[in-house]
């Protein structure tokens, strides 16, 4: 279907993780309408299958799709590592991911070519940034670790909590002394760590912060397509998720950096 | 719908907790057949809403209902304490769910009349376990603390870390010098963590396991609607899980305590 630049940019994520990307695409795309899904009814994903990140993928895509967007970005790091390449074949719509950005910005920092990269079980398992990293420049030498326990650590505010760093110590320690020199923050809710993970790592160690660079790559497509929303238009956004639990709204002004964020609830999996 | 007692028993938990109150099951009730479905898939429930855990806990329901048991025991705490009542209202089949076995069994243990109860975020916000305890016996005083790190520590594998210890000492730290003598494990991961607990609440709390409590009362319910299956026949138990990710098996002997588990992967959503 045509698109048209005063269409909205859809994100979706496995919950609220993906603020940190919302919160970069406002920063960097200020004109533009952004609608937001979180899906936080079946959150986390990191510890599922690729079938069922899949599954959840497309019925968010539909719902974002009816929407009208003209762009969707998948800002789940384990979603955009399972179905990125599944929702470029099944739909008719500008997509992206936040693997590729954090790839792309990995190699383009790295000078001892060693680049270690943590995330989710299911983003570590899946390989993409590897893959992602290789495609660029297969002289690289790629480290990598799954995190689980840092997104309960984080959405226990324990950001800079003494467990925190013994936890951070325990996961990275074998990844000291290798000439890492760059480290993918591959989970959007890594970067609420960075203080932690930088003491570990020491200060010579660039973190990449995937939703930084989505942020830009999306303003670049969206530039190259002609759908960039001209500069008197009014910016906004939406969040959708599909739970809201009690504690929600703390868990999501620590994420999107503001007091109060408006939400909508709605059901994704209901709808065939 | 008439019940007979070779029916099985159907089991369901948000994910692979509930095999405790499986394997207890399997040992308090040797020649029963049960069917255990862990919604692996939408795993965890603690930190969802009321709304959103009545919603899957009624078509796991459905699910079990249609293999036509007997008796139907939620082994969830977070699933017991939001939706026991509306599946009792909503469903015509037996039921029981871990909070009031737990409750009771703390009521009968404690002789200082202090009792404190952790869980997830849901079971602690619920307040399920000090209205079943004050049912029972209202003098006694309740003190409660939510611990969302444990399930995530325990599906790591850091049953003995020091890590754990730590994050036991920060939740639970406030509780020590009450003369609670009596803590109950309100989540079905918890058992797993008693070595940790105990060595930081000290040796005079006793812990009250659910899922032993809750095998027992079982038994007892089958006997008083004459429902126990015969001491002739032959027991066993059958798995389904709505998502089977790579590291399902180790989590899952880990909770049954066998090598291996045969399981067989269900979609309850999209079932209408």
């Amino acid at each position: 279907m045509k698109k048209s630049s005063s269409d909205p940019i859809g994100v979706f994520d496995s919950g609220l993780g993906g603020l940190t990307v919302l919160k970069e695409l406002i920063r960097v795309l200020p004109n533009e309408r952004i609608i937001y899904l979180g899906d936080t009814a079946r959150v986390p994903y990191g510890n599922k299958s690729h079938e069922t990140v899949i599954r959840y993928a497309f019925e968010n895509t539909r719902f974002l799709l009816r929407r009208g967007i003209k762009l969707l970005i998948i800002a789940c790091n384990t979603a955009s590592a399972y179905s990125m390449n599944a929702v470029k074949d099944a739909f008719d719509v500008h997509s992206l991911g936040v693997i590729q950005p954090g790839a792309r910005a990995a190699v383009q920092s790295t000078r001892s070519g060693k680049v270690a990269i943590i995330g989710t079980s299911g983003t570590i398992l899946s390989k993409a940034y590897p893959r992602a990293i290789h495609d660029l420049n297969r002289d690289i030498m790629t480290y990598e670790k799954a995190c689980p326990l840092f997104v309960p650590l984080v959405e226990e505010g324990w950001m800079d909590h003494e467990v925190t760093e013994m936890v951070a110590r325990s996961y990275l320690g074998s990844m000291i002394g290798k000439e890492i020199d760059t480290l993918i923050l591959g989970c959007t809710h890594y970067p609420l760590l960075k203080v932690v993970i930088s003491r570990v790592m020491g200060p010579d160690v660039r973190l990449v912060d995937s939703a930084e660079e989505t942020a830009k790559e999306a303003k670049t497509l969206l530039q190259g397509i002609n759908l960039l929303a001209p500069d008197h238009s009014e910016g906004g956004y939406q969040v959708f998720v599909t739970d809201l639990p009690q504690q929600f709204s703390n868990v999501a002004s620590l994420f999107l950096g503001m007091d109060r964020v408006p939400v909508e609830r709605v059901i994704v999996d209901e709808i065939v």
